[in-house]
């Protein structure tokens, strides 16, 4: 790929940062380092077929008591995994009542695809 | 998020396939292990240092002989980390002479951003 179809680097809306994308710069360490985590979360099929249950569900939240029955996994297990993306940013959670609602946190999964976009938007300004 | 604020099934140009995205519907087992070796594979920070040199680098390729001088790791364990990468589709490897140049495979890349974009492009077309 030559310098021209590199992409700009990927602005954050809310913070004002200039967030590197995989093609804009070598990684440092630290960054890696955070952005591995976040990945890892998301490299096992039972996590991401709980992520893509929870963030395709109309309405944007999944009660936990419909999640364990989607699974052949016990309850724990299931509550592991669920741990895991949220501490990976990935999703969020609210007690009401008896039950515990996640829902999917959009502007995570959105600057992970903004750093492995390798083909530059045609739209996009620098 | 709303139902309209789901994003449409991204398409692939080359083979024509309707490739789900994670708001569009649950991911079917087949489909989750697929994707989760391959972030997998992105879950480990001096990965994610190798493809983010491979895939910054002007030309588009790095030799290998460029890479493991970059790292505190022996030239083994840089290999093994390049063939993981290789495996999971997100690099390939050419040989030529005495060593062997390392590029980015920017669909592959494109696939898991698409898989992951939460919010729709302002410009997509449904």
């Amino acid at each position: 790929m030559s310098n021209q179809e590199r992409s700009a680097p990927e602005r954050d809306d809310r913070t004002g940062d200039c967030r590197p994308g995989l093609l804009t710069a070598p990684l440092d360490e630290a960054h890696a380092a955070d952005l591995a985590r976040t990945f890892k979360a998301l490299g096992d099929p039972v996590r991401l077929r709980l992520l893509s249950l929870i963030a395709s569900r109309a309405g944007g939240e999944v009660c936990v008591c419909e999640l364990t029955p989607a699974f052949t996994l016990s309850q724990p297990t299931i509550s592991h995994h669920l741990r895991l993306l949220r501490q990976a940013g990935l999703i969020d959670r609210e007690r009401r009542g008896t039950w515990v609602y996640y829902r999917a946190q959009p502007p995570a999964l959105d600057r992970l695809a903004a750093f492995l976009t390798a083909t530059p938007h045609p739209t996009t300004t620098v």
